[in-house]
């Protein structure tokens, strides 16, 4: 017993996909010297080669057994199925007492997953609740998650000192660490961060029928439409991975959505302007609220 | 006849409501210094000091008749159904041979209504395809039309110089002149405007929906959150006069959306995974297109 047990100083923690969000925390993580070593594990040579050039990772390569070996930390920076095909290919690899987690979009059926992992590595779930619609290396940056929440879902399993790394983890690259189990994490961000996703969609679909007779469309598309429909823009892989882990709590945000929109063209139709004026109050109140 | 009719710097220009639209034209006018004089009008007298204080007017007042007489152009930029009903008022002030344009956001109704001014004004609708979320004189912005595009909508009765007047004004502030006629107008910016208006208010009813069981609904709203909802926070009147002035666009293009939802709410039901690729996949390409 050398350090206290959640300092980050004396590890080497080990980030496995260097894509945005992997890519921005190596950044994070080097910019800021939180930990012995970083290092850097993609399935391209070249993309960790660009790591090591922007100097973001201290060392990596293709070979992630060999990383992780070495690391009293990993962290998985890959959608969220990939992540649950690589928690048992990774863990038997890790060295005992070290801590395995994960940066996916949904969290239920990862953490369930992890439960089965080896007695020897702790397991915790993360999520920084920040993005871009920019993917790959290019797009790393370090200031990503300045101020954003990192949200945390422990397993009964995982110690006290282990959520306390985590936590600190989360401090060390400027963001706020918010503590939640797995499943109230994916009932809640399906509300506000899938279901915009579907609707970002669904609102490009619905410009590709209005095409058909309107062809100025997407000349006029400005920066309204930009903005509400930027999520559309997402990795495609990353969408359907979130949709398909998190279906149930989509499905049912996605029906009240149908629901409340149904109202709204309802009151339109029937003239009712007194009716949907009381119902955009309250929303024009609460979105202004949330600045 | 001294100078070339579409010239605008002999003209005074009268912009009625001196809001983030209005506000924005006189400083986008004053800063260039477009024409001869800048003339506001707004229904209080402290936003016409602040408009003047701040030197986007070159004179104002709450007198409409008064500075309108004076005036060889008349720019209404206030809401739609406003503006419906400023027509007919201030049109027997103008000048002969002067020009009537408005700014809303929606046209076909107000290109209709102008069919009936008398004729010794001019009439022509434009719109301005920019915005921000924050209303008001405090958020205008000379810079606001940079690049952007500027609808005008001229009728059959529209003489051709002021047709050129039009597009001079427009380009004199940075902005692209894009004709079009008023129906098309308003069909095309159901689908990539008003339509996202609704259903960024919708996504924020759902929500609201939500809280009631995931109370950490609205702090872990982030950016993609924040983006897909922004225009949910607009004016409560502009919005009421958009939808009620476009109601049959709007509604028919609603209810493409909703379908185009439900299409990918059953595929996600049925658990049809290369059918919501196949569907996301177009939909991120077009999307990405946008920039």
């Amino acid at each position: 017993m050398s350090c206290p047990k959640a300092g980050l100083s004396d590890k080497t923690i080990t980030i496995v996909g260097l894509g945005l969000m992997g890519g921005s925390l190596a950044a994070a993580l080097a910019s800021r010297r939180v930990c012995r070593q970083v290092l850097g594990v993609a399935r391209r040579q070249e993309v960790v080669r660009e790591a090591l050039d922007r100097g973001i990772i201290d060392a990596g390569g293709i070979d992630v057994e060999d990383a992780v070996s070495r690391s009293q930390m990993v962290i998985l920076a890959t959608p969220p199925r990939i992540v649950l095909s690589q928690l048992g290919e990774i863990a038997p690899h890790q060295p005992k007492g070290s801590i395995l987690m994960d940066l996916a979009s949904t969290k239920a059926e990862i953490v369930r997953a992890m439960c089965h992992l080896p007695a020897h590595v702790h397991p915790i779930g993360g999520h920084p609740m920040c993005g871009k619609t920019l993917a790959g290396i290019h797009a790393a940056d370090g200031q990503l998650f300045v101020g954003r929440n990192f949200v945390l879902t422990p397993l009964e399993r995982t110690p006290a000192d282990v959520i306390e790394t985590a936590r600190a983890l989360a401090e060390a690259i400027g963001s706020v660490p918010y503590l939640m189990d797995a499943e109230t994490h994916d009932r809640t961000v399906a509300w506000v961060s899938h279901l915009p996703h579907m609707v970002a969609a669904a609102l490009i679909r619905a410009g590709m029928d209005g095409e058909k007779t309107e062809p100025d469309i997407w000349n006029l598309a400005a920066s309204g439409f930009r903005d509400t429909t930027r999520l559309a823009a997402s990795d495609l892989t990353m969408m359907l991975d979130i949709f398909f882990t998190n279906r149930e709590a989509l499905l049912h945000a996605s029906r009240a959505f149908a629901s409340q929109l149904g109202k709204m063209i309802q009151l339109l139709e029937a003239g009712d302007e007194a009716g949907l004026r009381a119902l955009l109050s309250e929303v024009v109140d609460r979105r202004r609220k949330l600045g």
